[in-house]
């Protein structure tokens, strides 16, 4: 509440992105508000865990007030509606925020390519709500077959669709696939679990678009050994809670259709008055600021770095944390009258996991897969977890989960 | 799906009592059938842990088909809409269940005594619906203050109310009081937490009506010394999720209030045309049979055993867990043709957990507080938590409390 004369800047979003920026002013001669319409952290790259059982939700979230114990950095929760450039002030539930220097990190949202009526009735697997309830409904689904006495709507209760096959995609149906062969038998001994299917559909002719090829055939090679049916070049003209119809006419019944076909930028991207990219993405100059806006910084999944005909830096966490790491940099620098840093992306690896020992990876341009590329995976996503009890619960989970085949948190919870 | 021609058991509730009963009649020769709402088991008597961000819902929750694990059991996921005791079935919401035998084991719900408005505005603690939506009130109390510029309405959102100075109530006020001294005011350095305050109003003119005279006045004391302001002949006339008003017309306004003032017998009791006894629960003979309905057990908290006149038994799950067990050996008893046991309950004990290193046991007629009584009820709860996992996690969870004084899941989940 007290005033200072120090430069304030805001962060908008406590993602990678905005966490890293805010960690590179800790310390500094600013103050710094995150807001957030969330008072914890999400670590995104594990959410396909909680969403096939694998890990409590608690487990990949972490307090925003317990990560930023700073005395120049405090947190507020809201949810901001909107950015007014010219008064400086960013516009949230309960008023608005002024600021010295702005960084927006807001992150992204599914992209539903203009279905409107499908993102009212898929699961999706953006935060932590998507996760929870993409749970319950898979769970859901082999608990109405289990009570269902007819023998086709019973299969059809039992097919899992995924539609996508980018990162998550291939993650949640290899997960999928795994609780069908582990874990559903042992709860449900009345069911055929081979009537129970997986199906993981993409529109290209390729999974993992973008990665190296070697990547993308040994993961359908992966998937496909897994049981699960990769459809290839597919395109969806429709989908709702229990069905998905194909551009060719084929419609598919299932007990859940998760939606994981790609993201954009969030809404307060559009509410800005500035040239955007590809999938709504903010266009910024390579230094990371808002063209004659230069206390204006955009970073992560919402930024499109260098104008809207630069190639676009893919929609990953190491991209939004050293762009973060920059953007507190450039601020810093800004205020010193130094000269801005230009962003050139570091590009350490990809990896995506597909199922017990089994996972791709690209690591320093070295390739991996199987079960080295798991051990891997394991190391990466631990280090990264955010907070010691979140590591040590997740351990508890994963040894648990290896070792006695099962997945601990099968809690069906739909009636919030 | 298959007919067979062995008795049918149907149990209705997988709390305490009714997984007893279930394992009583594991591998023998009938087939049970266990109805519940939920395709979890809750572990209430750590509700109140969660509630104040101490764990997380999923390591006080046990799928039920995980436990079980037997040939002649299966589970049925649905809600139990009311009884048909002349046609011997269970009406759900997609039909009906025919039972040969049926075990009633419901539990109970929140009593508001008669103040309608104050269950749709309160914060209760009965389920693990409950107990997230209670730690996000108080968290997000804390939040509005944080961003509150009023000193006055400040201190009011940072005062938390309990309501009810049962054994839930103790547990809760003084879980938050906990909070208050370690957690918040690291989270909160902008916050004087010297004006938080945690309020405990009890109607009686003593804290666990029904307990020892030594833990009644033991556990005030350190609840007081903790800080909580414990008011004893409090009647409360109305309350709504910022304030209470006592029937002497003070008005106690707060940023939250949680509702623990008692339970009593489900909707599911009301409907059955028999004899209710004390909190609408359900008059039965000593064998836990209902009268002229010998195929119909009724257990636990629902139950008011040897007939309405009959002092009750507490609404404790050692009592659900001896009815369950009884009920189960009355029906193979009663198949066998031999006489049924009438039911006659062991008091092991009691214990509430007041604080850090602080609690009071009565075990076997002798009375313990303090940091012994707290070890005993650390063990106790793990031994009865069900679940390996779930213990694993606990412990985690548990030490890491203890040893950092932080609370780790502390998340406000209110959007949902």
């Amino acid at each position: 509440m007290k005033k200072s004369t120090k430069s304030h800047v805001v962060i908008v979003g406590a993602g990678f992105g905005g966490l890293r920026a805010a960690q590179r002013l800790r310390r500094s001669d600013v103050d710094v508000t995150i807001v957030d319409q969330h008072n914890y952290h999400t670590f995104i790259p594990l959410l396909y865990q909680v969403a096939t059982a694998g890990l409590e939700p608690e487990a990949i979230a972490q307090p925003i007030r317990s990560i930023i114990h700073s005395s120049n950095v405090r947190f507020r929760l809201a949810r901001v509606s909107g950015i007014d450039l010219e008064r400086k002030r960013i516009l949230i539930d309960q008023g608005e925020i002024a600021y010295d220097y702005l960084v927006l990190a807001a992150g992204s949202v599914t992209n539903y390519f203009g279905l409107d009526s499908v993102s009212e009735t898929t699961a999706a697997l953006r935060d932590l709500n998507d996760a929870e309830s993409t749970r319950s409904r898979i769970l859901h689904a082999f608990e109405e077959a289990a009570a269902e006495p007819d023998g086709l709507r019973r299969a059809e209760l039992m097919t899992i669709i995924v539609v996508g096959g980018g990162p998550t995609g291939v993650e949640m149906a290899g997960a999928i696939a795994e609780l069908r062969k582990h874990v559903l038998p042992h709860d449900f001994p009345n069911l055929d679990l081979t009537q129970a299917r997986v199906v993981l559909l993409e529109a290209a002719d390729h999974l993992l678009h973008g990665m190296h090829p070697s990547m993308q055939a040994t993961s359908r090679e992966q998937l496909e050994r897994m049981g699960v049916e990769v459809q290839l070049e597919a395109k969806v003209a429709h989908a709702d809670s229990r069905s998905v119809t194909l551009a060719d006419g084929d419609r598919i019944a299932a007990g859940a259709v998760i939606w994981v076909a790609g993201v954009r930028a969030p809404p307060l991207a559009e509410a800005l008055p500035t040239t955007k990219g590809a999938l709504g993405r903010v266009a910024v100059e390579q230094t990371l600021q808002l063209t004659g806006h230069p206390e204006v910084y955009v970073i992560g999944d919402m930024a499109h770095v260098g104008g809207p005909d630069a190639p676009p830096h893919p929609m990953l966490a190491p991209v939004a944390i050293q762009q973060g790491d920059l953007a507190g940099e450039n601020i810093l620098r800004h205020l010193a009258g130094k000269q801005l840093k230009r962003f050139s992306y570091s590009d350490r690896g990809t990896m995506v996991a597909i199922g017990r020992a089994s996972a791709v990876a690209s690591v320093y341009g070295l390739r991996f897969h199987g079960f080295v590329a798991w051990v891997i995976w394991l190391a990466v996503h631990l280090v990264w977890l955010i907070g010691f009890r979140n590591r040590a619960i997740v351990l508890v989970n994963w040894a648990w989960n290896y070792f006695t085949y099962e997945r601990g948190v099968r809690l069906i919870r739909d009636d919030r």
